[in-house]
């Protein structure tokens, strides 16, 4: 599979356009872990997901995180080239959770096109908006739903991101997902046991009754 | 004034885009209260203020409000056209905050144009980066800022808009900008006044210490 598979609009470009982007992409692995995006100070520009997963969010002056959203395969990242617009103005960090293979477009070379072709333009609009729709959904789950439908939600999510049931993640990881602290996670987890919805075992948690847990998170 | 001299991108545009906009355009007075918009059940068009005030919101299940941003004069209104976009998925409410004065331009036109010129879209893109923005900023606010601090900036930020210190809101209003309940903002504001930073009289907020509410605000 090449990048002009990939690239949802590719067939919608012009022919400059299309070797001006086949010309300035280069395919890149990311290990998992690695940091790909260090908010304002960092701009390199736009990656297209082959495979693997990405996590953006963002960090207290005291380092507690907040998952924002995350990317997977064949999504595009294009607060990674934030930068070439000036109205964005805030502070996020993506890193790799996976192993990640990606095609990156040059933040000059994708401003370029932008800057030229409608088409470009308003496929970058939507996917602006994808991001803002998924910001959204998150101040409604900060604002009105409490702790324990948000990790049930949480635990959900991983199971049909990971396609199991057996979820390797520590209390503190899903801390930094959920923006609380590891003591609060242990402790609604060991309720959500109590409720005989998941068990619990060292570096493990096993969700036993997805219907129990489903029914937790509305 | 005329709409070409409010419309910041205006002289940038082909004479038959200009030709569009002219003709499709109508002025618009909203009255001090009126229901702007009504989330996803509405799409009108594009407003750009020439004078007024706008504030946009969420609303949880159970009626609770908090204002997401609010628009001033030479402002444009986007999200009042939020179903041109596909990928914006979340229902907004927006009411005049002051008698306002806007162009319209219906949401077919702006359509059109957007997806034919380069420059109509990306200027979309920077008000949508915009507004994005503001989101990020009140997820921050939101997630780190304890409500002390949150209630000094709003009044401060209120006394920046209004031109004086002497602010004729209700402790209900400030509940539904910052969602929360009016017993927590008028025990803060009574704690505000131990302080010595407002005087609260019926119906009024007088702030008598700018320094020391700036100074509860970090």
């Amino acid at each position: 599979m090449s990048f002009a598979e990939y690239f949802p609009i590719f067939d919608k470009l012009t022919r400059e356009e299309q070797a001006a982007l086949l010309d300035a992409v280069t395919y890149r692995k990311i290990e998992k872990g690695a940091l790909v995006y260090n908010g304002s100070a960092d701009c390199f520009g736009v990656l297209l997901l082959r495979r693997g997963q990405l996590r953006a969010y963002i960090c207290s002056e005291e380092g507690r995180e907040v998952t924002v959203y995350r990317l997977f395969d064949r999504d595009i990242c294009l607060l990674s080239a934030s930068c070439m617009m000036r109205s964005l103005q805030f502070d996020i960090t993506i890193t790799a959770e996976k192993d990640t293979e990606a095609w990156m477009i040059p933040v000059n070379v994708y401003k370029n096109l932008m800057e030229r072709s409608a088409v470009i333009a308003n496929y970058t609009n939507e996917i602006l908006g994808t991001r803002f729709t998924d910001v959204m959904w998150l101040v409604e789950q900060i604002l009105w739903k409490s702790f324990d439908k948000r990790l049930a939600a949480f635990l959900m999510e991983e199971s049909a991101i990971e396609g199991t049931d057996r979820l390797r993640i520590t209390h503190e990881q899903i801390a930094s997902h959920l923006g609380t602290a590891r003591e609060v996670v242990t402790r609604m987890l060991k309720y959500f046991q109590t409720e005989g919805a998941v068990k619990l075992t060292r570096g493990l948690i096993e969700i036993t009754d997805f219907e129990r847990l489903s029914g937790m998170s509305e």
